[in-house]
């Protein structure tokens, strides 16, 4: 089947084996998948996610996790939604025909494999994938799949809220507004949170942070996000979200939070980073950092997409073929023209 | 009155003008006040810490708080436990000759003044000082004024447990046994945290971190303090203390953490440190930095010392009159030989 692969650092498009499931995995062809800020990163630094995920412990929820070869081709993207073409053995949640979204790991004998940074299991940069039945959520109320496709970039917010001390009466200032900041900004609306001051260099994404729940954007260029929460609130319990990951973002949110915040880091910063620890213990700052989001998340998540409550038409800013894929990659640099571009093999 | 001076970044012995109490606060004679990390750092890195306080937004507890200029004298010492000689006008909790310990902050008109971080406000290195009168805590059960002046820096440990999410029935592992991590070991065991894993280089701190509850210790030389914990538990949740407080401990700590710990930061680092937030991310660890403690704190301190619960007396390792302060800076510097100095001036 046709894919484009992650292959000694670059992407190529070029044929490789079509998969088969095992017992209790099912066959699908992937009808919609968006392209991740990560895999962005894993393409440039790829080496050091390796280092960290063998550093981590080798495991996911318990079980062992198989890491990535990178002398391999490796067939990434993990947001996905698709149909079922074909069972293996011992399946009882899935049937021919159904468009599912599922957590993008595969489970088989040899532990658990995160899907899309996989030698063995390709992702949705590829016509088929192979899933684990179990996890496989059938796509309600007819959710375009496009739509549903967005699920699990939008359970990373969920997930980032749910482990924040943000609550109902509480205020949050969102630090970069790419599909991750715009992820939180829709959970934290969900929950009632208010103010959410959105910070991020680009008209664009300002824009679509306030289409998501945000009730003040800056530009930081003009004004710190800090201030501006100051300004128009400076008195309730703050959650500062940091959804850029790039170094100096965590020094720079702990100089500017107030006594008694949270730091909630969603953004993944690959590099070393140097802070100020003094600055976080005067003001007895509180840090959670926080990756991926767990299945009843993933679910709700689906749920509040199909049911209206997140509208994320406005992330999806483009559409490829799998042989758009290296292009697409090139052009999300630009927040102006691009927030979500989905690959549409079909 | 005599004191020991923090001037133009040396300490000096000569005469300062005797305090005198106003409303609301009393005159104290200083029994015995001990001598603190924080004091070193200061002495060495003074403008860091006046810089941090001004950033910090100047407030304590939500008061202003005066920020010394080291332009000009200041007294240190804020570990006392001092006796009532003189009433200030207004006062009705202290008498003459009460024996008393204090949070070593007094209040004015001017706003909240850090007594020992303070140009007007002489700390326990000198003669005499002035306290708030509402805030002095009558020593209990003949409670002997040496062991009483460990009320401060005991309560940082208290403090930093309370902030922490250690409950009994989880682990911790408390990297440095100078009077911090001690202090945090004993409030742990205090609290049913088992096993408590405490780690330093000296053998003598070893020793200490043993009589203050601490179950297992290690030389990090010999084997990495969470390799300890996970040879003799590696189940429950594990909460980490740093309590060193130089660079490379935080990045070490999420290095060696299980996923979902916490870091509990009590070490003041005040250079800037190097991080690598990767390593946190993908273990969702959190992170705590705490400072001081809360009145009510610092008032159980005193209880669990005057009681038994805590046995401060091996920590105490020194005793100076005022002339012999600057002496007892430079032999701190020997963990083998001192954890906690006193001043007795008398």
């Amino acid at each position: 089947m046709q894919a484009a692969i992650m292959r000694q650092g670059t992407l190529v498009i070029d044929e490789v084996p079509d998969p088969t499931p095992g017992a209790g995995q099912v066959l699908v062809r992937t009808l919609a998948c968006g392209i991740c800020g990560s895999d962005l990163h894993t393409l440039q630094h790829g080496e050091q996610m390796v280092e960290m995920s063998n550093e981590s412990g080798g495991t996911m929820g318990g079980m062992p996790a198989v890491v990535m070869d990178l002398a391999h081709d490796v067939v990434m993207g993990h947001e996905f939604c698709a149909e079922v073409i074909e069972l293996g053995e011992n399946v009882g949640n899935c049937a021919v025909g159904d468009v599912v979204v599922s957590l993008p790991v595969a489970l088989d004998p040899a532990g658990i494999h995160p899907i899309g940074y996989s030698n063995l299991y390709p992702g949705g940069y590829a016509e088929q994938m192979v899933l684990s039945d179990f996890l496989a959520i059938k796509v309600p109320n007819g959710l375009a799949p496009q739509h549903a496709a967005l699920t699990e970039p939008m359970a990373v917010g969920h997930h980032a809220v749910e482990k924040s001390i943000a609550q109902a009466g509480d205020a949050a200032v969102v630090l970069g507004c790419g599909p991750v900041g715009l992820a939180v900004i829709a959970a934290l609306a969900l929950k009632g949170i208010e103010p959410i001051v959105a910070a991020d260099f680009s008209p664009k994404r300002r824009e679509l942070a306030t289409r998501l729940g945000a009730h003040e954007v800056v530009d930081p260029r003009d004004e710190p996000p800090v201030d501006a929460w100051r300004r128009i609130d400076g008195r309730k319990r703050l959650v500062i979200f940091e959804a850029v990951g790039v170094p100096g973002m965590i020094d720079d949110a702990m100089r500017a939070a107030p006594p008694q915040a949270q730091i909630l880091v969603v953004g993944v910063c690959m590099q070393p980073d140097t802070i100020r620890p003094m600055r976080a213990v005067t003001k007895e700052l509180s840090m959670q950092f926080v990756f991926g989001y767990d299945p009843v998340e993933f679910k709700e998540t689906l749920d509040r997409i199909a049911d209206g409550r997140i509208d994320v038409a406005p992330l999806i800013t483009g559409s490829v073929p799998i042989a758009g894929v290296p292009q697409a990659f090139t052009d999300l640099a630009d927040p102006e023209r691009h927030a979500k571009i989905l690959v549409e093999p079909a």
